[in-house]
């Protein structure tokens, strides 16, 4: 999506170490212009696949998954790290280990809003490890649902998440594919 | 906003001590077609306000922030719990005793995205004690922006947020008002 790749050399920043400082338009300001170009970007390509649900995890996914999820005309649901006392006490859980921040990342999913019959697509702001996404995966094969796909706004190939995730057997795309990042340059895949 | 209340009365539960329970459509699930007239309504009333940024917390303020500042056409920054290692280490932070999970929220906000000549509108899911927008109202004051608003989803008036806020000095809207929960009984301001 060259709308966004181009935001991303115009505004994007790397920190050292494969960091990319998107936050001004991705994870803490949001450009709504842009996010929903994305979210529209996204649903056109799984367009077709019968989608019931979009998925996604806190926090930063949150922006574009809801702007997917409404170009597709179904809900999105996010997994909470934290169980809020409005879950009931069996929920999906899986975790994850945090890229950015360290630690671990616990994923709640309540059972009355993902399960048998539902086709789900996951979407997130990043693939980067793919560890994220492989523990929302889990969560819709431990719900008897269908993933059918995985969307994401920004891909760090060299990362390796795409071949982590490659075992789930799913269409991957991602809308801007950071090949690598070296000082102040980035490179796309084209 | 009749769709709303009605949503309300239809699928949330009281499950006691003033636990409203909607996450099949707001706080966990998010219907898409509602949020979206959820969004265009709070941009309604305050149109002409000359709003440049919506301000919201994570988690669940995200998704009407989001399409509220959409229909306003202006970018939303979210104040963030955990300081990502994106943020510079000086930023505009607050904290408020966190309502339905216990402890403490923390709230981040980086001073690139927050400053003097913005005007700002905050939104939130739910308002309830209003100690959280309260500590988005100190974060909008410190940063040197102005507050012209608050605008809510839902207002639970029986705990006593508005009063809180009424010193801020700016209109509060909420979309559906709720004065009390009897047992099963959900009983809206007129």
């Amino acid at each position: 999506m060259r709308e966004l790749k181009e935001r991303i050399l115009r505004d994007g920043r790397h920190l050292g170490g494969g960091i990319l400082k998107v936050d001004s338009f991705l994870t803490h300001q949001v450009d709504l212009g842009l996010m929903m170009r994305v979210g529209q970007e996204l649903a056109r390509r799984f367009w077709g696949m019968g989608v019931t649900k979009v998925l996604t995890a806190e926090i930063s996914g949150i922006a574009p998954a809801v702007l997917t999820a409404y170009a597709l005309g179904v809900p999105v649901v996010y997994a909470r790290k934290h169980k809020p006392i409005t879950m009931p006490s069996e929920v999906y859980h899986q975790t994850a280990p945090s890229h950015t921040k360290g630690g671990v990342v616990e994923m709640n999913v309540s059972p009355e809003f993902l399960g048998k019959g539902e086709r789900v697509l996951i979407v997130d702001d990043f693939l980067a490890s793919g560890q994220t996404i492989g523990a929302l995966a889990r969560i819709v094969q431990e719900s008897g649902a269908t993933l059918v796909g995985i969307g994401c706004v920004v891909e760090k190939s060299f990362e390796g998440g795409r071949s982590l995730l490659s075992s789930l057997d799913v269409p991957i795309e991602s809308l801007a594919v950071i090949a690598a990042m070296e000082g102040e340059r980035i490179v796309f895949v084209e």
